[in-house]
């Protein structure tokens, strides 16, 4: 992607429609790229990275993501936001889960890649404000 | 602090030795810095942040770090750290915690502060092999 603001939409997008071939085209082809699942260990590389997103895919349930940025930086080549993801998802609770969420975009020869998904379950807020998908 | 390793020292530094106006140092004085303990609610600008601190500190209880950096990226102006935040504290399980925390610090006027720390409980891993701290 060309942005990181594309690159975190096309995150979401790609979590949404668990597309394993598009979330690995999120992500930087890296050995020290990393993800955390919500509780879950320390995923490190991207064959590890790419694993866990395999069996979260195959787990098979359907969610929705409202995204709402709560803080974000940007440098020439970096940029971290980290987000509120209200999500409906039919095995939560009430149809409804919060996570907490930072993620880190590198520029990698032009394009924006993922490098860092932390996840973490949050006590239920507010409604989102805005969003960004 | 002049650098981001050693803006990432003087908070494990505060938060060990339960010090708020050291903590506070570490820290950007602006309204979009953001605080997300393990479980906790977002903390965003910098007196919630500080606030949320003043809490845990005055809860009273010692902790010790051991902290091993799992990945890092610096850019000029911008750096984050995924770490193991392995703790020492009386009121865990067997006394022992591990947190995965992600610190994002800043460039402001020639010093590094911190932006954001969000921590989140991870399952039980192997020790640290190195440490920062």
């Amino acid at each position: 992607m060309s942005d990181p603001d594309a690159a975190q939409r096309a995150f979401y997008t790609a979590f949404e429609s668990a597309d394993l071939e598009a979330m690995t085209a999120v992500w930087a082809d890296d050995p020290d790229v990393l993800c955390i699942h919500p509780l879950g260990a320390v995923l490190l590389g991207a064959e590890a990275v790419r694993e866990g997103w395999r069996l979260l895919f195959t787990a098979g349930e359907a969610m929705r993501f409202r995204v709402r940025v709560v803080a974000a930086w940007r440098e020439p080549a970096l940029a971290t936001y980290t987000v509120e993801e209200h999500i409906e998802a039919p095995s939560a609770a009430d149809g409804h889960a919060l996570v907490l969420a930072t993620n880190v975009f590198r520029l990698h020869d032009g394009q924006w890649r993922m490098v860092l998904h932390h996840g973490s379950p949050a006590p239920r807020q507010r409604p989102p404000v805005a969003s960004v998908h």
